[in-house]
């Protein structure tokens, strides 16, 4: 079993909600990668016996950083249309709200499609060295990750840059073929942006993150194993928080996700 | 009393909730404008007695529309820090849910501050014509909408357009101060971005709407009534859904919102 189908495994229980348990593997500084823990309470739904298509839209509320242990989701349909399904979905542990959670579920049907924006123009994967691993929190350890731009700062050195653009090509470490559930929890896999920013460490935390879905599982599932592009930048840093923008490319140059969080820093 | 503050009036009722109405002002093809349904979400965290800190993140979700007429909004805090407060709110007709909404509330604290983009140049709002409001809905009766580029095809001549970019400066109609309400309800202004890429109609609806905060009360203030500069754009046109992303930026230059959201079409 891969070590993210591990972490982000659910058992139902007879109530209808579920038992999850944090990993080691996807650890961070403090509590879970929060990608992790964002494709725990999508799969919530995902798994639900109610769940009509796939998810087009999920939004991730972190209020608390979970515990190591135990922890109990629930997902409810608020509201289910012919075609849209509109998940609430909560993450609890000792009955305390932990991580909130929307999501738009769908049934997407043959449109005209066209898209607007394209990936930048990069090196192939196979051409860029790994990231170190050095000093990374456990949940790194399970990314490949090759930057072309915008990699963790080799030293924190307070030298401020004109700006926090990354790009990097990453998979999972295994290998592990793409879906739902592993391309919600890569949308996170971004380094903060303050770090690149500022070449200087903060305490941080997302207060929230939206990923859509710009892909069916059709799409996910011929990515394979094949590492992915992801851009990431930031618009803004201000009194206490900043946000960031991502975009997730497919082999095929077509967009799977773009991505957008709101994140905590300490000064 | 202004349209936009009577469309998102809520009187507080014994249980907790609150109930509110639809506006004939800023009615939409098919139900209430989504920027005023999420202003009205918004409100309700606003007044709550609970209420801890100003807004950082909204994210609203489109169930249905609501008919015309009466409304209930539940607010309640899913979790209370020290210096943020996670809302779940749910907006309800005879009972079913037709709008949900998550946000982030926080006290700001001053830290390192640095913007990372700017506003495009632009012309001044007052060297602009103010656009037609031929065939528009009510709602766009009350937005003053200056358009650098990027406003809505004169002809629905099915020409498609290169890109979906637009810039505009926008305010209320009439004038009305900038505050938290009417930010989140500006941030849904834009125009369908199908519209603009294919130059041709087609029945659309916003399933899920995110904005961030960037700025505070005293800077929101600080703006008054003078108009803000608008950009959006999409990435991707993909089997009923786009995206859109767009940025509101002040008087000063300054970012005071980035807003994201996911919307239906039909082809």
């Amino acid at each position: 079993m891969h070590p993210l189908d591990t972490a982000t495994a659910l058992e139902p229980l007879p109530d209808g909600t579920f038992r999850g348990h944090t990993s080691p593997a996807y650890a961070n500084l403090v509590g879970p990668f929060g990608g992790v823990t964002a494709a725990c309470l999508l799969n919530a739904a995902w798994l639900h016996p109610a769940r009509l298509g796939e998810p087009v839209a999920l939004t991730v509320n972190f209020a608390a950083a979970p515990a190591d242990g135990e922890f109990t989701v629930s997902a409810r349909p608020a509201r289910t249309n012919r075609s849209t399904q509109h998940w609430l979905i909560e993450l609890r542990q000792s009955g305390e709200v932990m991580t909130t959670a929307s999501a738009v579920f769908a049934v997407r049907r043959e449109t005209w499609s066209m898209p607007e924006a394209g990936p930048p123009e990069v090196p192939a994967a196979d051409t860029l060295a790994r990231s170190s691993l050095v000093r990374r929190p456990p949940w790194a350890h399970h990314y490949d990750m090759r930057f072309v731009m915008g990699g963790m700062p080799e030293a924190f050195d307070a030298q401020l840059q004109p700006d926090s653009v990354t790009r990097v090509w990453v998979r999972d470490e295994p290998p592990r073929p793409l879906d739902f559930i592993s391309l919600s929890a890569l949308c996170d896999s971004f380094f903060p942006r303050v770090f690149l920013r500022r070449r200087k460490f903060a305490p941080i935390g997302t207060v929230s993150l939206t990923t859509y879905f710009h892909a069916d599982a059709a799409l996910l599932r011929a990515q394979g194993e094949q590492p992915v592009l992801g851009t990431a930048r930031a618009l803004n840093f201000r009194n206490g928080y900043f946000d960031q923008s991502a975009e997730v490319w497919g082999a095929g140059r077509q967009l799977l996700a773009s991505s957008h969080q709101v994140v905590y820093y300490r000064d």
